[in-house]
């Protein structure tokens, strides 16, 4: 592979930032500030790391107008550096091109359509009546259902599976492993044994949402889980049926959203943080890690339950005190009103 | 496809529920009561949703006979109106049909055996001495190892991977990327490396049983890991070796069972939450999200661990306060004896 | 399958241990204590076991010096009764053999190069540039991306994901659904969108490591993921970009360490436990299950948290309490200086 070189002021012109250094250096490639060798972009965003600028090897960093004075070499002048380091981080992403077409190992149901210039890898299964568009990526060993759509420019890495009636839309991303559109964990009991209650609605994701390698997103009981646009979701989430998550928000790897649970536009969920079912969160909500929300909310803000991490022996006592809380806690009371 | 029509009359007497209403009524599906459209049937099972009997356009609703006299049409009166729905609704639900037949693709090994009504999908491998009862389906990417056995009956959607000395009962359900009979995570230490404990014992599922999406049941270390009948596992749940589950047991996603926990039947463990290695919990215990169980419970009941969400502020007061709880224990109960 | 058949001397001279009783005496396999038949071999490590010792069918049990003259028949005298176990019991595991060779419906890039004596099974395939080593095993669906290494003698029992710039040591063990090596989870917000940080790292995982079924782990975003020799990793743990894990660690099921946190060597991480980003764990670090790391750990230890687990309804009156905790400290330390 040839690796891409750009100037500095190609960068600047490009990503429309300030330029302070020789506008001719060649930059080759990206790197951490810490590692970063001559020829490549570093990055200063978190102050925290300013430390680092002295010694820096990067020959282009790119930083705040308050840290330019410090930058060891040449310098790229952005308000959100972090943002604009991304942007030209993907100019070095050289990604495996797929060529279009259909891997002769493919399975293909007749009534199932593929768009000329979309690429299906070895060992892929495409349902009946499911639908491949333009230009998407279904990478090797992935199974998609009956009843399924890839909207244009999607991309599945590889190993996934959409199991019915799954709907994804434009450039969306699924790392491998993902299920999306099993079946919504629906039991009723019926005489001391448990019967399935069938689930006959599917998954809706919107355009630009990113879904984590082995997340599973179930489908809906009768009406649809859905993803609305750019919700991006990290590794081995589980999103339970007839969930709805709004535009933009983040979940955060090992988190959960139990079935009909509602989640705003614009929210952060912390890694392995959980939300209960039939509860709706507002927009502009922030869930702290492994915390659980067990009732709905409706202000935005952060919000955490928890304890804090000790020592495991002061930990026994405390956590043995817990048990007393109500307890104790009337003994204060009721010695107040005493005195 | 053509969709299945019944008429009102039809569904009261294969249920053997009380209609009131227009018996020759036509219903073409099921949806919820606030969605649902003329021809459908819908439920009221939660009072909380009483309020949307008025409005909805269900042509016949499936409640309890002190919501008779509200239903908008025609009404099916149920002593459990969600089981009833489950079982009404299953005849909506247009599986696709698998068809008797091995995929040419497939990879079965000369000494496994398939029932001749089975099917067995693309990309599927089959490993020595395993057999496939009548009926089932083995659906695309799945690979069975050695020694297994799939009982009659008995469906894997897709990508699972039986590893080895797995035994389905029949009519087990399992969900995509479930890994049933992996290695058991057994470590001992020797001279400051670890060594594997060899992963000797199988896997045991009864009957009925549904294993969800990406979920995990590794094999016994030297005896086996057993669910009983009808267990129902949600998707992402992880069962350690020599784990044993009761039967009608039903646990929440995310949840998991550590190495030689025993669980009792019809338990109810809720999403994410844990069972340490080696306890043993008794029948009809519920364990609400998140908690964790640390110790043997031989009481029926709900038990629960945890502490309530709050905004990140007062949440980071009280939790700095849990660290003091036994010195503030001790001040309180020092005062009282003063008192 | 014949399987193996070893004297009670041969154990004892192989793994230097002293016999107590008939040296000719056949053993066939390995069991429990409690399960053990004639002609078995079983273990005494737990001294809570100790009463089993009595009742016990086995020929022959390893067990320490002082639980020796207790043994029900011919006794190993080993001062780690369960690692001796270990290794005896090894030599009753018997493993398919994979012949080498690649299997015809492999699909290999024509720049990848495959070590003559591994075995490639169905439905694998190994992107461009990637090496397979000697005496590896290849498990049916593997997907192996660009630019990944597999180190001689290591084994990916099936369906796993080696997504691109994945570098796997000597004698490394994947259980099957594992995604190593997807994206890491970088995004940036532009004018209220995502978009995505470039994860242009690889993975680097040392030799003797093991990774359980379903785990992630992702690739850096600059550089690299890296797990030192001999880390043991349980089932569906998600393990974030630039993470490293020290040498000799072992993590338990559904534990999870986000991106760029460091964990020492020797630690022993309990299942669903969390570490948060960027923080530093020394070596010999113990977490208890579903403990959440939130602050680096510079000290050796065993460390908490969370709340004991009560019935529901003692556990709702002291967690409401909780929301109390700092109003309810401050009264008792205000009542301390009155007094």
């Amino acid at each position: 592979m040839t690796l891409p070189t750009y100037t500095a002021r190609a960068l600047a012109d490009r990503f429309g930032l300030e330029l302070r250094g020789d506008p001719d250096l060649r930059i080759e490639g990206v790197a951490t500030l810490g590692r970063a060798e001559p020829g490549q972009l570093a990055f200063l965003a978190n102050t925290r790391y300013r430390g680092q600028l002295a010694d820096s090897q990067a020959s282009l960093v790119v930083l705040r107008l308050e840290d330019a004075d410090a930058a060891p070499g040449a310098a790229l002048i952005a308000k959100d550096p972090y943002t604009a380091f991304a942007k030209m981080a993907a100019l070095f992403d050289s990604k495996p091109v797929r060529a279009p077409g259909i891997h002769p190992s493919a399975v293909i149901d007749p009534s199932a359509r593929v768009a000329a210039d979309a690429h299906v890898g070895p060992f892929v299964t495409v349902g009946a009546r499911s639908v491949i568009g333009d230009g998407c990526v279904i990478g090797p060993g992935c199974v998609i259902g009956d009843d399924c759509t890839v909207g244009e420019g999607s991309e599945l890495i590889a190993r996934i599976t959409l199991v019915t009636r799954v709907r994804l839309g434009r450039r969306v991303l699924v790392h491998p492993g993902a299920v999306i559109g099993a079946d919504g964990f629906g039991l009723a009991m019926d005489s001391g044994h448990w019967i399935k209650v069938p689930q006959l609605g599917g998954v809706v994701i919107g355009d630009d949402c990113e879904i984590g390698a082995n997340t599973t997103i179930d489908r809906g009981a009768l009406d649809d889980t859905v993803l609305e646009e750019d919700v991006r979701l990290d590794n081995q989430i589980q999103i339970g049926h007839n969930v709805r998550i709004g535009a933009h928000t983040a979940m955060a790897g090992c988190s959960a959203a139990a079935g009909s649970a509602r989640i705003g536009r614009y929210c952060l969920i912390g890694g392995a943080a959980g939300v209960l079912g039939h509860l709706e969160i507002c927009d502009r909500v922030v869930i702290t890690a492994m915390s659980l929300v067990t009732s709905s909310i409706t202000e935005p803000g952060e919000y955490s339950s928890g304890t804090p991490l000790t020592d495991n022996r002061t930990w026994r006592k405390n956590a043995a005190r817990f048990k007393q809380l109500d307890a104790l806690a009337r003994r204060v009371l009721a010695a107040d009103k005493e005195s």
